[in-house]
């Protein structure tokens, strides 16, 4: 087999390498979200860009224990007191398109949007209006619009606000908050949520679409390890149990026919 | 790099061979059982042998929606609509020490306890007596008794009696009988669990521990990928959201200070 | 929270019964096969189907160690010694639209062909030729066509076979063939893989192109507790380090200028 | 079913809690190394600490993608493209005992070591000399020394030096420090690896054990987002094949009978 070849990391016998720059002055002089930074972007960040990414990876460290990905890490390690990786690694599996995954998908959102003002000749809010027409023609939802839980999330203006000190936000920031007045105007009113200030915030600081879902990951495993500890600390093994209504088919035999249930004798 | 090396498989242009056996025979003469078998065995089931691991794997093929394993697959389901093997792993995940644990650890008493009458020259019976004594003392659970939900779980009898009608039932089954009849004189009633059935048939069947959690894997693998099929048909994505309460620190400000709510205003 | 619900399973105290059958009738009179059946399906198969199914489920079992699969469950193993769920929910997770989920996409693409048939008044074979050029033309794979290590696969053969005989060949069978042929015509001879053959079988059966990736994953459960089995009983830890070759950015200071190489003395 | 409990985050609309701390404040004036503090510790780190941890989880986040965690993730990569969190749950699943549970594990070594110098009255060189010549009884490795590739790890001196410029550096420094020495003395020289000097620090810093694997976790995420992201980027699915050698029983019949060669004519 021949060797895999990456530009990440290159360690030797005493040395270790992340793009570049030794560990040792990573850990001394660095941090860690440089190092995030560095290995997403294959450069060091700009004391703002740090300020912001650091900010983001904050922001999504943990909802609550009754969000998917930490309710799923808690049943794992109820049932598999074996290991700890694999109850972080279950709570990791329920993200996806629906659960932290929006940010993402806006972030493609905002690449096509952007793209298309500049090719059409048209204003941000212009194009921002026209994704929404078409999103809603879809009857498809405008991904970073609208919560479950708030009404107006607390999130969204703090990083707008840090993005705007930092005078990084550009045209991510823009969309977004073009996109939520088009859904207002047209639709109802749909707080931007943390997944599409995520994706603004990402798109504004050169980050591919990609980065919506791995960096949102990075930023939740730290609320996933505490989930977990928590579980093992405080509970019992093998407390939750989801209760359950049956509504499919009665007791029947194997030839189908239904069962006799046997007369109650008194 | 050097190649791994296995006894499992061979398989070149035009040809699987499973541990010698051409897999087009196991496909037209053979079954899955048997080859779930001769994957942990090395040779083929006789008949009797198949019947029973056949029966073991239906037993615990699926037992409700609410159990960790179902619970957390329904979850990531719920939450992460792209990738069925992520739903199926994170049940999987839930399954450990705790939940379809049970199994492998009673296999290595049964085997500890078996080893333990030939050498002191005692009845199983009297193991099983000195077994149950000693986790009493140690407050110790006895892995294979008892059961959350069932007072007497109906599949016991049933994998007892057809292991006894295959000629199959030897030091397995008579030793986790006497575990339980051990518990009941000395502690309290603790029916015997499929946890305990299936350890008993699998060390009757000659499997080493490591398989009562392994088989028990695969066949609940079965019910996971129904819970997760009948998830994504039935259910609208994210509809799962524990209640939770929280009982931690009140509110604070950065520096420690409680936060002071503004006085309502009329 | 309100129940959850389900119509897979109901159990209560002393009772365990799937889509309505007792589990104690399935584990006496029916088997694994059944159940994996009656679990997606929600009826019992004739023995026909049952014999399709388990031939289905044998084939895909294990191709071999270095399968993604087989191998990121072995890479589990060897680092993570405390948990064999996380070792084969490792090797679950290689599975999707690369590995493994070519039977699904063939059976969405059978569905679609077969409905075009019938629609534009056109024979299956015109319309897997029509499939294969607009795939062509997108400069897209057919799945189902094509393996890396077999010119011909020889478990298709024997599947095609068993559905014949079985009277179960129908539409999915006559598709995939024809997607063959046209696919030798109009691009070269790409034979069809065990996905493509397990696509067609699927659909033969009623199975919806979920199935295909779904009834995957419980027939390579099999193979994969095998596979960590043999990894823990004969490997030692931390065996595995595959080599890699550094390819990025030469060693440089934080302030990014290049590192200077001490000039070596004597 | 009743709520949850939790102490970790408290959600309502409009509002997200940390510990009692505002998530928006924590955004604003924290960091994200002070909310992996305070989430696992129940309080903010001082300027020191933070310091601390934040070089220990950028010593752990990537240390090349040849080890298991970085391997088991581009496995996963390769096969399911569908899944960003599977791959990253993969390469989580191969943490364990064996890869990145060296830390959890010396720190139970320090706590213990520690204990038994207080309450034996003995120093902690002492105590040290003790516990290796139980393991070395006990054929048994010591947690935190040795390393498969570094004969010097750079990143033990640099964690060490500022915990001493912290004056954080205390029992857990000083124990492992003296493991190291008494190992030398009466094995072989075994040098301090970075589980054992992150277990030194941790143990210092006042984590219980489990945070040792916990925040590895934590930091080698950012490494495997960063290794999945470059595969998807650079590499096409499936290109990973692991050679394997078959070293198991020879071809043979359904019957066992070997499988008779035929003949080559001429």
């Amino acid at each position: 087999m021949d060797p895999w070849r990456t530009a990440l990391v290159n360690s030797s016998d005493g040395s270790i390498r992340i793009r570049g720059y030794d560990v040792t002055d990573l850990m001394r002089q660095g941090s860690f979200v440089d190092t995030v930074f560095l290995l997403h972007r294959a450069r060091l960040p700009t004391p703002d860009e740090r300020r912001l990414l650091d900010a983001i990876l904050v922001s999504v460290a943990d909802h609550g224990s009754g969000a998917p990905s930490c309710a799923a890490a808690r049943l794992a390690a109820s049932g598999n007191r074996q290991s700890f990786s694999a109850a972080i690694a279950a709570g990791i599996l329920t993200i996806g398109e629906e659960h932290g995954g929006a940010g993402a998908q806006c972030m493609e959102l905002i690449a096509a949007g952007v793209e298309e003002a500049r090719t059409d000749g048209i204003t941000l809010d212009e194009a921002a209006r026209r994704l929404v027409r078409r999103r809603r023609q879809a009857r498809a939802r405008v991904p970073g619009l609208g919560h479950r839980v708030h009404s107006t999330d607390p999130r969204v203006a703090v990083l707008f606000g840090m993005a705007r000190d930092a005078k990084v936000a550009g045209d991510g920031v823009a969309f977004v908050l073009a996109l939520e007045e088009a859904a207002r105007a047209s639709i109802k009113p749909l707080p931007i949520n943390i997944d599409g200030a995520l994706a603004a915030l990402l798109h504004d600081l050169g980050f591919p679409p990609a980065a919506g879902m791995l960096l949102f990951i990075v930023g939740r495993v730290a609320g996933l390890t505490a989930e977990v500890a928590e579980e093992y600390t405080r509970e019992r093994p093998m407390r939750i149990r989801i209760p359950v209504q049956y509504d499919g088919e009665p007791p029947r035999e194997l030839d189908g026919t239904p069962v006799k249930t046997p007369e109650l004798q008194d």
